[in-house]
């Protein structure tokens, strides 16, 4: 990604916290990373976050989702002996559309790219509206998209190891 | 504590967490537990809390204040082979006063009820504004107070047992 197309999406990122009406220290605004998973779209699949706190036992972070704006298909395996992440999401402003393994739910209000379909195996959606949270067992596949005004997610969860997590398009790489 | 008293203190946790702009579902609201920690003095001694998730691995909650209420001396041991409870705190509304070992802090915020001083023995303070944070290690025996206006407080922290915690007040029994 182009130094200023972070920049702006950073900027945009602060507002939806804003807007979520939570506060962050001026430390911490330097701190939001924006990724694309090394796709180059950014404004199709990609997402902000910023990560309060994440040691060997826990972690806590912030995830602001554009408008329709994708983190696609992954889960998190088991490292080192310990089972994958586990994770809860709650959303704090917006909405987002999260899918799972299960019943595929008919007429879903996510779309993904054309080209990238094949990428997108799990169709049980869970709609999470701002209070609504969700918790996914480790190793579960998932993936998750901003609703129409996007999203403010808070995610709990156990370690974050992001270089371990398997995503099912190949094309990505997780990079900072 | 009198049902009249927990009802109260129920309506302005919900209204605190209002203000902070934390959004519940309808369910959530019915969730809130209040506590003095079998005092009965909970103006002075207690709090209010709302847990989101308590798994084997990993809790998440937001804790409330009101101004110049305490949550006492306590600290969290190491319970069944694993490590003490590892607890961040990030004040998102209002103002905490948070006391850990160390050098005690000369002319700390926070006050204590004369009758129980003896049971408040670390005082090195760290004022939590909103968006500011502290991780605590396990086994750190801590305490804290609402500020003037009171204070609204996630905790992101492995699993939450609070049966085994450890106050240094012996007439301390955490129930419900």
């Amino acid at each position: 990604m182009k130094q200023e197309t972070i920049e702006t999406a950073r900027l945009k990122v602060l507002h939806y916290l804003d807007r979520a009406g939570i506060k962050l220290t001026p430390q911490e605004t330097t701190e939001i990373e924006i990724t694309d998973l090394g796709l180059n779209r950014l404004d199709e699949i990609g997402l902000g976050l910023l990560v309060y706190v994440n040691t060997s036992r826990v972690c806590a972070k912030e995830l602001v989702l554009f408008p329709h704006q994708i983190c696609p298909e992954h889960k998190h395996p088991a490292v080192e002996g310990e089972p994958g992440k586990e994770e809860t999401f709650r959303c704090r402003w917006g909405q987002v559309y999260l899918y799972v393994p299960g019943p595929t739910t008919p007429h879903p209000k996510g779309r993904v790219p054309d080209d990238k379909k094949e990428y997108f195996t799990v169709w049980h959606q869970i709609i999470l509206n701002p209070g609504e949270q969700y918790t996914l067992a480790p190793q579960t596949l998932h993936w998750f998209q901003g609703g129409a005004e996007g999203a403010v997610v808070s995610e709990f969860s156990t370690t974050s190891r992001d270089p371990f997590d398997i995503f099912t398009d190949p094309e990505i790489r997780r990079v900072g």
